[in-house]
């Protein structure tokens, strides 16, 4: 039994002076966990039981699809994972260690080598897979904005799992498998989220999608459409037109355009001055072109410009997406001082990429897919007040710089953009990512050389896939979806107990009382958290209890005096009144009626 | 059920090319663990079982002494530690990690520091008190020579528990209890081991002991006396003898001594040439200088010169204990090019700390405590093949250099020597530190500021006590306590499984048969490991039986035809012929036996 007299907590009335989200908030006030540094937190009695119980839906799931539980260091030397790349991908995004004899390790964010390099190790033969392996273990990333809690944090407990098969057919089975595993946890959990297609970053392979639980807090944007289409916003690719003809076409002519700030007046000028036979100029024939500045793996920066449509912003997140393994900053003045040639608000493709007089010094020239050959465009002429009109692209200009790369997917999405499966317009939403299942296919089996004999005995590279599922993280979805302005209201199958029993006032009758249900609900194997304090005021105990979350709430005190105690549901707040009698099976009745609301049959899983 | 057709395993028939000691060959051997880098392992699914295990005794033994559990990060920021000052004192032995923002983390090595800050950050009052927090958890370590498997890793598990109490009394409570469970834990692990004094170390404060295993492979020497004293030998006082009066005693006197390379050639020429009127002379009465050289934890290098009677070697470890937080080398020829006048092989006083002409600049001179005033010695004249007669201590010379530390324990124990306490003559023994406990006192509610107020409403400062047990070196010890020359032999409560059944041969209804057995087990509640393979040898299977040891194997094979099977008890051998419709009920019955013996009343303990 948990005894408040005794139990290692403090409930704070403040929110911690960090704190931006719910969970992260209510966690701290709650005493479930407690900050040690940016992204670093100290699980308390309280948060170590919830963490516990997630774990263990989570390791029973796993169990269910033939998952075999191993645990890895999280510290490892270097070498794997400068045979993958991404010693080097991950840039700083990871904490590297030097040892006493200087040699270099890391601190794992996954683990895709090291299991890669165990399976070559033990395995040999066809007859050994399909294999599936996973851990519950405390992972690091050196975020470079850790924050919310333990929604984007630099230690935190992940599963990671791994799956080996033959051919990619076997793949696909061990991807299915892990998807509904992760369908039914999330279902187990009560938490909704949602399956969206995904870019794979520094963990390459082919597909990939994210579970999100959907929430305006959450970092992720993700779209939808109502034929079913779903996808990560970084992952979302523009339908390319088709190229248009580009004889007949005037001819590009540069104009003074002064005074024109912005898109929108822009616009206006050349509708006054210039305007086309056929309709309005708008915002969508403005070539904006955006100076960024990518940070490479190895921390150099380049500077590149973006070119979109003038009336879309550049989402710095999808861009950061399309140039993986590099981040993407903003640029700054001293960016600029080493290409004078780019006069900033009037940049045209003329001084960019292929189109400059020295392609080789000038700044690579990324477009969005729009603008295909044919398109004509009102933009910068490199030149303090001068746009450039009837810029046609094929004819004027072209994108890329030295590397060739076409084309970027950097323009914002926006609401009503179609879907790039044609299954109809887009709508846009936040969720937090909770698990990140990958097809690998054989991009680490074949860095590290994990081959197996197949039936004919010929060596065959074997197919990977890797499944990462946040648990400190659904704990923080879960507290982001269970709780209202007074505090917490977990789920029965993670809260850190069933009940909690209250003993109010100052009569010893009462915590006699209250002490016989406490110790009645354990008999009947139900975790109590009982408040005996005893010199602390019920409006203290009340707002305790509200704060901390346990479902179900014994409150023995006055109306103990007619037989009676109260029971309140920590979500609706439904109070009943039952003899004090009958309060221990009446409350393990109801706990016993919740829990098995959360249990699913084996069966179920798939949406 | 595990099934070994299945099972993430392969035993191996040779030992691994690194391994020293039983326990690391054999749990790499059977597939337990796989190194991952330098004192950096692997768990593999028969691993993390026994692990486990291990981990659920610990766990309830904390809980039964009112420890709560935690879990804190592994990396800390260096802040607290070097309030502590432990950042400093652990030199090359922690893992520093920079952050992207180029501040200083660790990954710690045991958490006193962010348990004190925590406590302080939560508690304020005596009424808080006492309060015990435990957590199982991952620490690193930068060994400078990792080896014997899990004997001496560099990431590992560890129980370290923390108490806080207003007062000595309190921590005495707290310190037995921490005690009596450690021995409780051992006692339910079946593995025996010897509580000794020790020296806290880095960890600082005053009482500690640790809980050994004895063993040969263990890396701690330690001493007992009949009369009970039983301490490493690290922290072994020598009894100092009576200073014996300086008067009458003959004056010093330099002699040629030539051809006197070994102690014994030079008390043999100094009986010859020399002879004392009482008694000869002997190896015990010249006095050997030994130069080593101090790493502090600056990673300066200082030279000393240890004075030890001739009699006896100097023992690294025991000088190590006595100068730490600075770590002992040998000195190097380098090391002597600073001090020319330091004449190898005749090195005395006469140049060494307070002696020399200029005490600055002589290396710091220390002394065995047997080496009192009056006490007259032969040794180095510091001039090839001289040696200086009659020097008599405290008159002729003098311990010490710059910061006066007076004696050392340097010097080897010996078999005999007399304990401490003057309970009678020692004996040697080596053994494993399992578990390692210290009454810390105040240093680090000192150093972090950890204070309460006592009934008085007066500010007192913590007392604090902790507590560490080394999981997974329990699980080597285990290991070692528990094998053959064919394998390992796991006491059933900490066994990957208690029943091991084997199918051999290729009937369809002998694995029918095992199939029904296992099944049946397993309806039980017992954990079963089937070795359902079906083209492998009875040799090999039996072999991996014998070398996983699992407690108790069932053999299903040709008896099969007179409706018996075998029932072997890997420890002793022994055999028992079964009715094939008894085996289930038969096994149970011995597994919970087994298990009955494993447990201990609530009340035991005590030794």
């Amino acid at each position: 039994m948990l005894r408040l007299s005794t139990l290692f907590v403090r409930t704070l009335r403040e929110d911690p002076a960090d704190a931006e989200v719910p969970s992260h908030k209510l966690l701290v006030r709650g005493g479930y966990i407690r900050r040690a540094a940016p992204g670093i937190y100290s699980w308390l009695p309280l948060g170590l039981r919830v963490l516990a119980k997630i774990e263990g839906v989570v390791r029973e799931e796993m169990d269910a699809v033939g998952g075999q539980e191993v645990r890895f260091p999280a510290l490892l030397p270097r070498e794997p994972y400068e045979a993958s790349r991404r010693w080097y991908d991950y840039g700083p995004n990871i904490f590297r260690v030097k040892d006493r004899k200087e040699g270099d390790y890391l601190l794992a964010p996954t683990h895709e080598e090291v299991f890669t390099l165990l399976v070559k190790d033990l395995y040999s033969s066809y007859k050994d897979l399909p294999l599936v392996l996973y851990q519950i273990q405390t992972k690091y990333r050196d975020e470079a904005r850790p924050r919310a809690g333990l929604l984007r944090a630099r230690e935190f407990v992940m599963k990671d799992a791994y799956t080996f098969d033959v051919d990619d057919a076997g793949l696909a089975v061990g991807y299915e498998n892990q998807r509904v595993a992760y369908q039914r946890i999330f279902r187990r959990l009560g938490l909704p989220t949602v399956i969206v297609s995904a870019v794979s970053g520094a963990m390459g392979g082919s597909r990939s999608e994210e579970f999100l639980f959907p929430t305006p807090v959450g970092e992720d944007t993700f779209v939808r459409s109502a034929g079913g289409y779903a996808a990560n916003a970084e992952a979302v690719t523009t339908p390319v037109p088709e190229p248009r003809p580009i004889e007949g076409l005037p001819a590009a002519h540069v104009e003074d355009t002064p005074d024109t700030p912005t898109i929108a007046s822009l616009v206006a000028i050349a509708n006054e001055r210039f305007p086309r036979p056929d309709r309005p100029w708008e915002a969508g024939d403005t070539l904006k072109n955006v100076v960024v500045v990518l940070i490479h793996p190895d921390s150099s920066r380049e500077m590149v410009v973006v070119g979109v449509p003038g009336d879309r912003e550049v989402d710095l997140a999808r861009l950061a997406a399309s140039v993986a393994p590099a981040d993407v900053e903003v640029a700054e003045d001293a960016d600029f001082t080493s290409h004078p040639e780019l006069v900033r608000g009037y940049i045209g493709p003329s001084a960019l990429g292929v189109n400059a007089p020295d392609p080789g010094a000038a700044p690579r020239y990324l477009l969005d897919p729009r603008v295909v050959a044919g398109t004509r465009w009102i933009t910068g002429a490199n030149g303090a007040g001068r746009h450039v009109f009837d810029l046609v692209a094929g004819r004027d200009f072209a994108a890329a710089g030295t590397d060739g790369q076409p084309t970027v997917e950097a323009a914002e999405l926006r609401e009503g953009d179609p879907a790039p499966d044609g299954s109809g317009p887009l709508a846009q939403a936040r969720g937090i990512e909770l698990g990140h299942i990958f097809q690998l296919g054989r991009k680490y089996s074949t860095a590290l050389g994990l081959q197996v004999l197949d039936a004919n005995g010929k060596l065959v590279t074997v197919v990977m896939g890797s499944y990462g599922f946040g648990v400190t993280r659904t704990m923080a979805a879960l507290a982001e979806a269970n709780h209202d302005a007074k505090g917490l209201a977990w789920p029965v199958n993670v809260a850190p107990a069933h009940v909690h029993v209250v003993a109010t006032g100052k009569d010893q009758a009462v915590f006699d009382a209250a002490e016989r249900i406490a110790q009645g609900l354990e008999g009947r194997d139900l975790e109590v958290l009982y408040d005996d304090r005893p010199k602390v005021s019920p409006g203290v105990k009340f707002g305790d209890a509200e704060l901390l979350g346990v479902p179900f709430v014994v409150i023995v005190g006055r109306g103990l005096a007619t037989g009676v105690v109260e029971v309140r549901d920590r979500r609706t707040g439904a109070v009943t009144e039952v003899r004090v009698d009958d309060a221990v099976p009446a409350v393990a009745e109801r706990v016993a009626e919740a829990l098995a609301a959360t249990r699913i049959h084996p069966g179920e899983g798939m949406d």
